[in-house]
C-alpha cells in the first residue's frame, strides 16, 4: 500500500533496509537534503530534558518557540503560524485561500501542485529551462502571470534545481504581484544552506507586503526531519484565519521546545553556513571531473546532475547505488524533468568522497 | 490571539502558569485525562534511544508501529492508518466521507462536530440526559437517525460524560445503521482505561462490518499528549483513501518508534486497568461524601461532576482552584451542560486526596 507516496520523496531509508539488507546506521543517505552537521548536540539535550513533558499536551500556540522565532528574524509573532512540518503550513495555505489559478515555477517539490489541486485550484507550471541552467527569468514569470492567476508558488533556493533567486528579482515579483491582487507563497526551506544565509531570505518584507507569505522549517538546518516542524510568516489576518481552521496540538512537545534551543543556536548556524558553503564548492568541482556527469550548479546544499550516459537511466543509477548502501534521489518525475535527471544531498566530506568513488566506478567503468 | 481554543480544551498547564505564576512542574493538572501512573519509563527509555534517528524522514508509514497495533489488536495492517494525534485521524475521516448529516451523542468532544461541520456536514445532537445519568439508550439514537442522517460519531467510554455503552447495545447500532448505509465511527480514546480494557473495544467487529470505523489513540493510557499519535481501523478501502490525501510525515519519529515498547507494555497495561479501576472506585465515593456536588458515576479515568451551589459557577471553581495551582476542566462549554458542570480527571492518590480536600473547603466553607 501507498507505494506511490513512498517511491515520489527521497529520504525513504526503510525501504531500502528492508530491500538490500543494509541496516538502517550504515546507510548513506543522499536522498533527503539534510544539513550534514547532523543534529546539533545541545539540541538533543534540549529534547532529552524535555521529556518528562510528553505528559502535558504542547503548547497549541507554541508560544515561546514563536517569541524565540520572531526575535531571531525580527519579526511578530502574529506574524508566525507553526505546523507539522511545512507539509501542514502548505495544505492549510491553500485550504483557506482556495485559489484558483496557482502558477509554479518548476520542476519543483511536488506537495505544491498536490495541496493547490486538493483545495480545487487549477495549476499552469512555468518552466525554468535547462539551457539557462534552470536560472528564474523573472521577467518571463511575470510575463505569464496572466488569464486569472491569483497565487504563484515558488521555492527559493529551488528543489531540486538548487537556484536561488535574487531579492530584486523577488521584490519586483512581489510588486507587480501586489498590484494585481496576486498572492505570492515562498517556500524557503533551504534559505540559511546557501551563501548568506537569512540574508537571502525575504522576511523582511512580510509587514509591507500583505500578499506575501512565507513557508519556512527547521528539518534542513537542524537534520530534524523526524521531529516535524514547519512554520509559516504572513500578515496577521491570514495568520489568524488559518491558527483558527488548523488542528490543534499538530506541533508535538518536542518541536515546542526547540525555541529553547534556538536562542542559542547562532554559532551553530555560522559554523553551518560557512562550512556547507566550503563543501559545496568542492563537491560541484569534484562531480564535474566525473565523465558523462552534466551537473548544475548548486546553491544550497544539494545538487541537481544529468546523466550523459545514454545506456543508463536515473532509476538505474539509483537501483546500482542503493545495492551499494547509497541512497540518492531519482528525480524522473519531476515536471519537466526526465529518467535522466537525479539529485543528491551534500554531506560530510567521506561521505561525499565515497559516493564520487561510487559514481566515478559506474560510470566510467 | 487563539483564546477561544486555548480556553476550549482541558490541559493548557501553560496559560494557567503564566497567569497564576506557578511552574509548570508544581501545577496540579485534573483538566487532562491522562492516564496518572505517567509515561511508561521504558517507553521514555524507547524514545531517548532513537534520538539519533531524527535525521531521517519519519517512516511515513509506520509500517512497524502498524505491525504491532495489528498483533496487539488481532487486525490487519491494512486496517489501520496512523496520524498525528487522533484528531489528525477524525479531520480526514470527514475530509474523505463528506457526510451530509451527522448524529453526535452529546454532551461530546466539540472537535468531532468542528470535524464535520468543517467538511460541510449538518450536525444533529442526540441528548444525553442528566436524568438518565448521561447514559446512551440506544434505541431512542436509532429512533432519531432519521431524515437523511447518513454518518453517527460517538465516544466509547464518551467524554465528558465517563459514560461507558455495551457492545451488545453498538452492536445493535452497527447493524441497524449498516441496513440502512449508515456510517458508525467510535471514538475509542479512553477505552483502555475503563474496566475489561480492550474487551470492550468493537475492534473484533472490524472486519465483519463496513460501516464501522474506530478511532483510537495512545494519548490518555501511555501519557503521552505530547507525542502525537493516534490511529484510526477502518475497512481497507476506506483506510487506503485515507493514506492518499494524508499529509506525509504526520506522525514523528519518536511516536513512530512506539510499536517497539507495544510489543512490550502488556504488563503496564494490566497494573494501569487495575489500579485506575481501583481509586475510580474510592474517588467516586470521596467525591460523593462532598456537599453541593452531584457526582456521576464513572466508568474510565474522568469524572463529570455537577455543582448544586447556586452562589458557585463552574468558571469560578475553576479559577478558585487555579489559583491554588490545581486546574479542572470547566464544562461549561459543552453541548447541553451549562456553568454548573466542570470535568476532574483521576490521578494519583495524594493529589486526588489535595484535589479532594480543596473541593471540601471551596464548599463546605
Amino acid at each position: 500500500m501507498n507505494e506511490k507516496m513512498l517511491n515520489s520523496h527521497g529520504g525513504d531509508i526503510y525501504k531500502a533496509s528492508k530491500v538490500y539488507g543494509f541496516k538502517k546506521e550504515d546507510i548513506l543517505d543522499f536522498s533527503a537534503n539534510i544539513n550534514p552537521l547532523g543534529v546539533p548536540l545541545d539540541l538533543k539535550d534540549t529534547i532529552v530534558s524535555n521529556i518528562d513533558n510528553l505528559v502535558n499536551y504542547p503548547d497549541t500556540e507554541c508560544m515561546e518557540l514563536r517569541a524565540e522565532i520572531a526575535c531571531s528574524l525580527n519579526i511578530s509573532t502574529d506574524d508566525i503560524i507553526t505546523g507539522n512540518g511545512a507539509s501542514e503550513i502548505i495544505f492549510l495555505l491553500f485550504d483557506i485561500l482556495r485559489p484558483e489559478k496557482v502558477i509554479i515555477p518548476a520542476p519543483a517539490f511536488s506537495e505544491y501542485a498536490k495541496a493547490a489541486g486538493q483545495y480545487g485550484a487549477e495549476i499552469k507550471y512555468f518552466e525554468l529551462k535547462e539551457q539557462d541552467y534552470y536560472k528564474l527569468n523573472i521577467d518571463e514569470l511575470i510575463a505569464q502571470m496572466t488569464d486569472g492567476v491569483n497565487t504563484i508558488f515558488l521555492c527559493n533556493p529551488n528543489n531540486p534545481t538548487s537556484t536561488l533567486v535574487s531579492k530584486a528579482d523577488l521584490l519586483e515579483l512581489i510588486r507587480y504581484a501586489r498590484d494585481k491582487n496576486i498572492i505570492v507563497i515562498i517556500d524557503e526551506a533551504f534559505i540559511e544552506l546557501t551563501e548568506g544565509g537569512n540574508s537571502n531570505s525575504m522576511v523582511e518584507c512580510i509587514r509591507e507586503y500583505d500578499n506575501l507569505f512565507i513557508v519556512r522549517a527547521f528539518t534542513k538546518l537542524f537534520a530534524i526531519p523526524g521531529l516535524r516542524l514547519g512554520y509559516g510568516i504572513g500578515n496577521p489576518a491570514l495568520i489568524r484565519k488559518m491558527w483558527e481552521k488548523k488542528i490543534p496540538w499538530s506541533v508535538n512537545s518536542f518541536a515546542c521546545v526547540l525555541g529553547e534551543f534556538l536562542c542559542e543556536s547562532k554559532d551553530y548556524l555560522t559554523q553551518t553556513a560557512q562550512w556547507i558553503s566550503e563543501e559545496r564548492k568542492w563537491f560541484y568541482d569534484e562531480l564535474k571531473r566525473i565523465e558523462k556527469l552534466k551537473v548544475f550548479q548548486p546553491e544550497t546544499n544539494f545538487v541537481l546532475i544529468k546523466l550523459l550516459d545514454n545506456s543508463l537511466t536515473s532509476d538505474m543509477i539509483k537501483d546500482i547505488l542503493a545495492a551499494r548502501g547509497i541512497l540518492i534521489r531519482d528525480a524522473s518525475n519531476f515536471v519537466f524533468l526526465n529518467n535522466r535527471f537525479f539529485r543528491v544531498a551534500i554531506k560530510g566530506r567521506s561521505s561525499n568522497i565515497k559516493l564520487l568513488n561510487a559514481l566515478k566506478e559506474v560510470l566510467e567503468s
